[in-house]
């Protein structure tokens, strides 16, 4: 089986009406059964449920951007089942991907054939560091593009997460767990500043949890320090730089860990959001206005985010599964975990937006049963902040207090806009009622999110 | 009524055999009724309930001080009800003082005669700016200090807050109501950072609450524009820049604001701690390793702090009382509302704190029914760490970042000590399973705080 370079790229980003032609031309699977290439042509009559499994064709891996081939079309109101992938997987690929057959296609990696060839938004010849093809600028296996029919720029998606559910490990060994890891890795906040010997270590932690949803906690089952591990194609990973290396555990020593800790779940995706419109190929790592990997623990079954749209088609992407997070991720990752969710995505256009709580929304905003909440960065849309050296300079300007100011500008906003209030009014009210908190520490563009109970205003 | 000057401060601080003799010299009302001078000498039968009435009496106004005579002394496990008074009544003195003995007494203000002169850590000749005795370098009113028998540095003070009620107001016209006071200050966050004009303006907004626990809720009830306020000794205040200036209520328009909107109230201690070593007079302003103004509205009843004790007998004030508050108290305040609080004081040890989860604590902690919440700030023990001028300089370096950064060290040391944890299990608990949050961006040394259920630990 040889799956290089299966996943093709087109540019410039097709019309609708092209887009039917590259789907059939692209379609190897299941993932396109139901999403037609007439699906934009034709009106629907209800809404449809399309599925998009994880497989080499359908996921792209490191990066977003406005010139991959969707992986199904919809129109808004349609369900989707999309299957997510942790792309930490090959930490321990005998309980996370043997006997998986999305997972095996996507971590398929022989010397010179990988599932997926590009991991992340660098050259793909790896001319910089000579990592890998992607360079690992960015890491996230994400499962899409979904392209919304009718979607352009201005307008505003809503995509509610209806369910958000445990991948059973398929070795049978394992059955009826789910298995994640956890990465205390070198773009940690924790990793200039270990207190211990050895210093500069990575340390991988391997979680499971219970895959029939009757226990809601992960434990570790044990944890290992990264040693150099040398992939199919000869490269040597001093550290974990490339994500999807296989790790030999021949080479590492397996400890004990975190005996008799239960750890709560928050089964979540730490990444999912629509194609920036500023750059072709942009590293999956920083969160910024398009949404992508904010990793905020809310965002799980439940929650409603809204994303403002960039391109033609919002091209709607999820990934970066999580089974638990908290707030500030601060080793660098979650558990990570592979999920299915179930989302219903709706397409809001532009000049049905006034009035409403997501009028001129130029931030990724999540909305809970209870909560809303904001989502501030270092910097509030990055890659038109800093310019052409963007996406490498976001790297050495983060910072806690400038997501702060951005949350609090982006919550005066939304209080503003969303319940009328004069600007006096959503200060004080931000002071008295409003808990800001680190959404993460770890992501270039680190962030500060602000929450606000809807119940404050059930009286008006 | 002449209250000049009543609150005396005696240096160097007392032996406990000296206090007593100063209790006597001090006793002027109920407060030392009970922690009698021979409190600390007496070995007592059982936990004795003292009560600290608030008065000009009892209460240092803007600072904390290791040279303040004791309004009470008590033994560990004694029981304390302590009044705590805003610094804000006076926004409102109808509403928050009028009627009202003890508040009268504190706020008691005529040409050169104030209830409590000093109101801050400046000079009391206000040489600097003029504003008024103590310079308003510290704006909390503190009720206390109270004298723990046997309390000696390197031991820890754990302080059990078993209630916490609105004080009721006293006017006849509002009945059954408690009121607070939340500016939207020149040292708030939003402060050079407003959209609509006026800019620089600072706004008040006066909320009600229920005073007798039926409602669970504040609501505003007005707000105004700080116009320049003329205090009774021919001072104007351009700005909130000293504490307890009575607001001329003919000067202001006052204004609808918020209307049907409900606040969740969090009633809690914005200010409490034991007196630093390092200064004779601190600012009660930037919060610190010995607890102060850490504004967390967990800090509520059914809340536990423990603070490291600097000085003999600890010296435990606690104030500005607060009805809500939300995590970063944006604005530069809470709802700032009077309450009285019981709290039960116990004395732990030095010799006695190894293996349990304070040994060498050296921050503030809290515990709750179902967390432990480390608090971290921009510096961790500002006054050691910024020299002679800490004083001053930590308002101009303020940060969120240093705030995680310090949060972070403190969770982890907090994992390792209290739960015997390695670094890497610490690490990736905290990544996966720890909450970090901005618990306040307008106290100079600005604070975050990390939060660890202990669920996850009921297993072990």
């Amino acid at each position: 089986m040889t799956h290089q370079n299966r996943r093709r790229l087109h540019r410039p980003f097709p019309t609708a009406g092209a887009i039917g032609a590259l789907f059939l031309a692209a379609s190897t699977g299941g993932a396109l059964a139901q999403g037609t290439p007439e699906t934009c042509a034709a009106a629907p009559d209800a809404p449809a449920h399309h599925t998009v499994k994880a497989s080499a064709d359908t996921v792209h891996w490191g990066y977003f951007s406005k010139t991959l081939e969707p992986a199904v079309a919809i129109h808004s109101g349609d369900l989707v089942t999309i299957e997510t992938l942790t792309h930490h997987a090959n930490d321990d690929a005998s309980r996370m991907v043997t006997g998986d057959p999305g997972a095996e296609s996507v971590f398929h990696w022989e010397a010179g054939d990988k599932g997926v060839n590009r991991r992340g938004a660098g050259p793909v010849d790896a001319s910089i560091h000579g990592r890998g093809a992607g360079e690992g600028f960015g890491v996230h296996i994400l499962t899409g593009p979904i392209y919304v029919c009718g979607a352009e720029p201005g307008d505003v998606l809503k995509v509610e997460i209806l369910d958000l559910k445990p991948r059973p490990s398929a070795n049978p060994e394992h059955v009826g767990k789910t298995f994640g890891s956890n990465a205390a890795a070198w773009w940690g906040y924790h990793y200039n500043d270990l207190l211990t010997e050895p210093k500069k270590r990575e340390v991988i932690t391997i979680y499971e949890l219970d895959s029939t949803g009757k226990e809601d906690w992960a434990q570790a089952v044990y944890s290992f320090q990264w040693t150099p591990q040398t992939d199919p194609d000869g490269v040597v990973h001093e550290t974990i730089d490339y994500p999807g290396v296989p790790v030999d555990h021949a080479t590492v020593e397996e400890k004990p860990a975190l005996t008799g800790v239960r750890v709560p779940i928050r089964p979540h995706f730490g990444t999912m959001g629509v194609a920036p419109a500023d750059a072709d190929f942009v590293d999956s790592i920083p969160p910024s206005s398009f949404g992508g990997n904010i990793d905020n623990w809310r965002v799980g079954a439940g929650g409603t985010m809204y994303y403002p749209i960039a391109v033609e088609g919002a091209l709607l992407s999820a990934g970066d599964p999580h089974a638990a997070q908290g707030d500030s991720e601060l080793a660098g990752t979650a558990i990570e975990t592979s999920l299915t969710g179930l989302v219903r995505v709706t397409l809001l256009k532009s000049d049905a937006l006034e009035g409403t709580p997501v009028e001129g929304l130029d931030f990724p905003l999540l909305e809970t049963a209870h909560e809303w909440v904001v989502h501030g960065f270092s910097y509030a849309d990055y890659l038109k902040d800093l310019g052409d050296a963007a996406q490498s300079e976001i790297y050495s300007k983060s910072s806690v207090d400038g997501a702060m100011r951005d949350a609090f500008r982006k919550m005066r906003s939304f209080l503003m806009t969303a319940y009328g209030l004069n600007e006096d009014e959503a200060i004080s009210l931000m002071s008295v009622a409003s808990d800001f908190g680190v959404t993460q520490v770890v992501d270039g563009n680190w962030g500060v999110h602000g929450v606000v109970e809807k119940r404050l205003f059930a009286g008006r």
